[in-house]
């Protein structure tokens, strides 16, 4: 098994190339290191407040009463802070899908109770805008769900576009985008668009990783959730909202113990996109993907997503080469040294793999190396 | 300020002697800066598998049956656990309250919809035995919940001897126990006392950092869970049990991203204190807190638990020394190296003081250290 060739601290592993766990930076892994601090001592506080500040700036929002929370948690306890403080039982939502994590989201809200219409787009493609805006028209929404970037299908929807026909149809309908696997690698405006709800989780193209689910509301969805009665107690909206507000002004709150290393993790990642620059950010990431997208092209090989407009920026899914068995082809990069992902799309399970381009493996030239072993790996098993 | 004086890789840094986030071994810390690896790589699933059969060691269970859950999140999520899957709106359930934890324990289950009855011990003793023998033939419990150690008075309950009564005056209600700060500190028999729900948190007496929720449910709990219908999404037992199952017999599945590099920590920190032996540290964090108390008790201060017998051994809740101010104490110890916390059972707010002595501390000598401290300080603030 080949193993990490780039100049770095780590011990030699394989490349971790899906769409997330990705890779992280030196500097990331050692903060996940840093020695014992209590949750409300002075050193974490300040950590903290510096998470909580820079969110602002990575979810592109100014309004000083919307709020960035950051729970121990993963991407899927989003859909549940959504379930439990956004909507209540019987409200209506409705939820675009682009594939598997977006239905996801739709199961996870009609636990909470809500009445759920989905409109499914074809496969590879988003729900065209005019069916957005006819269903809109049709029925009351308390809220609707856009998946930025479906990570089963790789599919990336307009949420300025999408967003724009909802303040025009529907204005009272609260806009909720599950950016699992676009925050800090496609752009969101959360102000300009007037989204109400993100969420995310850390070991996507934030750079930390897992554990962590990362997210912000704006002030009328704060609002929602603090009039609610409440139905969960971790998950709470309405709890943590007091917590987060204290320790980005400065002081310390108790409500859960937060998990200090991986936020301080996210402390040193966010330290490190915003040096870049967040929309040099974006930038990075639409040239590094054209460019892995080319060089698949070049091999003969077709991606999942209808057309390039489509497709996202962080992960490309793509189908298998024809001739060559899936399994085998994920198998020959392990023993190359790389982990790519198999499809998880019901409807082409087994037909394709996805593989993750954020991150770190940018400058790193892992993506890179994984080209040119995907070259050798086709003709090896095409022989 | 001073800081770390024992042999350690450790950067300098105040010891955090709170009851939790406790100080991390390096072997611990290091575990916490491993490279990326998928959720469901060969690597990570070997990890898991380990972590969740040597939980059934902590736990003291060999019922094949019951299971142990690791999920991204706090101690408090255990919480929500309980009442989304063990308990259904209505459902009347018996809290003991021995301080702020089982009155918080209690406030979630009211948020799921319990009814909920507390029967409250004095401040710093446990609820007599007799009181909850009359109690739960008063009445028909769905559950009950102990909290074996409330950090916020130190105060540990005799679980086995709760549980017997329960199982003669009710034995179809389902004992859950809030082991937060007992858990690897205090000996808690998962099958032979017949527990049916126990969770703690990783930044406990498991010595790692803090991101993880990490309970055990019998048989019987998670046929409860399995069969109710679902109320949550994420903190849904009927979802993670197949998924724990997966990874306990060395296959990968997916749910919601597991929290890679925490776990890794905690496998580590799972194979120090098997390695000890699970009998032999409840020993040693015995032999610990009598000679913690003791050195207290020579320098003329009172802990908060009526006596030895109810005082827990994971961690020690004292009156501040007479004639000293509380917040002075604090800060004089952190300018010598050592954060402890402040006392939060609202009867007695400001005047006490929490020392956390699990783990890492008692072997690296921390806690000697803090017993000199602590007694320098008493005589620079008392002059």
């Amino acid at each position: 098994m080949s193993t990490l060739q780039i100049p770095s601290k780590q011990s030699a592993h394989k490349l971790t190339l899906i769409p997330g766990p990705i890779e992280f930076s030196d500097e990331v892994l050692e903060a996940m290191s840093t020695p014992s601090q209590g949750h409300t001592s002075p050193e974490f506080v300040s950590t903290f407040q510096s998470v909580l500040k820079n969110l602002r700036t990575v979810f592109k929002s100014e309004d000083p009463k919307a709020q960035a929370y950051v729970l121990a948690g993963s991407g899927t306890l989003g859909w549940d802070i959504t379930g439990a403080n956004l909507v209540s039982p019987g409200d209506k939502v409705l939820v675009l899908s682009t594939g598997f994590f977006s239905d996801g989201f739709a199961d996870a809200l009609k636990i909470y109770g809500a009445d759920v219409d989905v409109l499914t787009a074809e496969v590879g493609d988003v729900v065209p805008l005019p069916e957005i805006e006819e269903q809109l028209k049709k029925e009351k929404y308390t809220a609707i769900t856009i998946t930025h970037v479906d990570t089963s299908t790789s599919v990336v929807s307009d949420v300025e576009a999408v967003s724009a026909v909802v303040k025009k149809a529907s204005p009272e309908t609260l806009i909720v985008v599950d950016g699992v696997c676009s925050i800090a690698v496609e752009d969101l405006e959360f102000d300009k668009w007037g989204i109400d709800y993100a969420l995310t989780a850390s070991q996507k193209a934030l750079g930390v990783p897992a554990g962590l689910s990362v997210s912000f509301a704006s002030a009328r969805a704060i609002e929602k959730a603090t009039a609610r009665k409440e139905s969960v107690y971790f998950a709470s909206l309405k709890r943590w909202t007091p917590i987060m507000k204290a320790y980005e002004s400065g002081s310390g709150a108790y409500f859960a113990t937060p998990a200090i290393q991986t936020i301080t993790a996210l402390k040193v990642s966010l330290d490190q996109i915003l040096a870049q620059g967040i929309n040099e950010r974006f930038a990075q990431h639409e040239k590094a993907s054209t460019k892995f997208k080319d060089e698949l092209e070049k091999l003969g090989l077709k991606i999942l997503p209808v057309n390039r407009k489509v497709a996202a920026h962080g992960l490309s899914a793509v189908y298998f080469p024809e001739g060559v068995n899936g399994g085998e082809f994920i198998g020959s990069l392990a023993k190359k040294g790389f982990t790519i992902a198999g499809g998880i799309h019901k409807a082409l399970a087994g037909k394709y793999f996805r593989v993750g381009h954020m991150g770190y493996s940018i400058p790193a030239g892992h993506i890179d190396l994984l080209s040119k072993a995907i070259g050798e790996s086709i003709s090896e098993l095409k022989q």
